[in-house]
């Protein structure tokens, strides 16, 4: 291939923000600090997750910030029926370990933000979702990926809870049948990101190599 | 709030850098180049999408690398049949508006990656995905984003398509029972990225204000 210059391609800070936020971001959960998120701050996160790709341009999400501690402390019994719940598939010293990770910062963090998708958006029928309805969800979760990483270049944590019931959860946030929780986010200022994923440096589970994620052109063709 | 400095902000650039890839990523169907993608820069995407936040640390994600022409010839049928049928959703201008829209790009890039997600990856129980077992697929989409921005960031397009039939794709690919494609992207070099989506441009769909999406503690409470 000969050498051309490809125009769109960002300068080395810009590449390596990017490769940055992709690297060091955590999800957090015991790091939180109590200092609030500027309402500009939250705003532009939220804009960054809105200008995500979704399917027929549906833009499905919606944004539930939760600074009520009254509604978060009704999410964190939601959370703790299911974590012991959650704990009885475990036995011996994994059930040791498992109970003490810290698994949420509901109340620890600032706020609390519901990133949900509504199914029914863009109406009955919405471009390149006839074949794959799932697509709207999948769509959504791209935002809460933008959100996540634009949070960590503005040196904010999130901390995605998905140990709670979501049917509880709806009652709570009075959300409409047509929508649906997708991430339940704690987010705010923290004291550290840490060097790697909690679970992995527990020792719960190791990262996989990634030559053993890839096939060519047909599973298991390495 | 007394003013703090937050050791964990990117600097100006490298967050400049996050904030270029969400803003100016594109969904590209007809801007491919046929020029071949690098297999090390393959590899430093893949390993961006790698590196996403997983349920359990349970990385259920595989990354289908496709470049053999008669495998994507054959996916590119199944989307001319998904296409056709959707059409079928549509009546007059909008019809004409609808088939007037170039939306895959299959044989036009070089390479085609299906991101995929094996729901049995870290065995029965995976911390977290006890309450909300869709959280595998949603980890996976945020690889998938990942890979989408990391893409961006080397000047590299990226379009989902999502007019297939999964059944039809699975048997292409030879997947496993128990792994299901989320995506398939058609990744490639291109000669341009639109400054506004493609169903923006063209008038179908507008792009929803941000504070209608938004509501406080509450759904209803903006």
């Amino acid at each position: 291939m000969e050498t051309k210059v490809n125009p769109h391609i960002f300068n080395a800070d810009k590449k390596q923000g990017v490769y940055d936020a992709i690297y060091s971001r955590r999800d957090i959960r015991k790091e939180f600090l109590p200092d609030p998120i500027p309402q500009e701050m939250l705003l532009k996160l939220l804009d960054a997750a809105h200008h995500a790709g979704s399917v027929g341009f549906m833009q499905p999400w919606s944004f539930v910030v939760i600074d009520d501690l009254d509604i978060r402390k009704e999410v964190k019994a939601s959370f703790e029926t299911e974590h012991l719940r959650a704990a009885q598939n475990y036995e011996g010293s994994q059930k040791e370990l498992y109970e003490s990770f810290k698994l949420e910062g509901i109340l620890e963090s600032p706020i609390n933000v519901c990133i949900t998708c509504d199914s029914t958006r863009a109406g009955k029928h919405v471009i390149g979702r006839n074949s794959i309805p799932e697509t709207d969800v999948y769509s959504t979760c791209c935002a809460i990926q933008n959100f996540w990483l634009a949070a960590r270049a503005e040196g904010i944590g999130v901390g995605w809870v998905s140990i709670l019931d979501n049917t509880k959860l709806k009652q709570l946030l009075h959300l409409p049948d047509s929508v649906t929780p997708i991430a339940y986010l704690c987010v705010g200022y923290v004291n550290h990101f840490s060097d790697q994923p909690l679970l992995e440096k527990a020792g719960w589970r190791k990262r996989l190599p990634l030559e053993e994620l890839i096939h060519r052109n047909k599973w298991g063709n390495k």
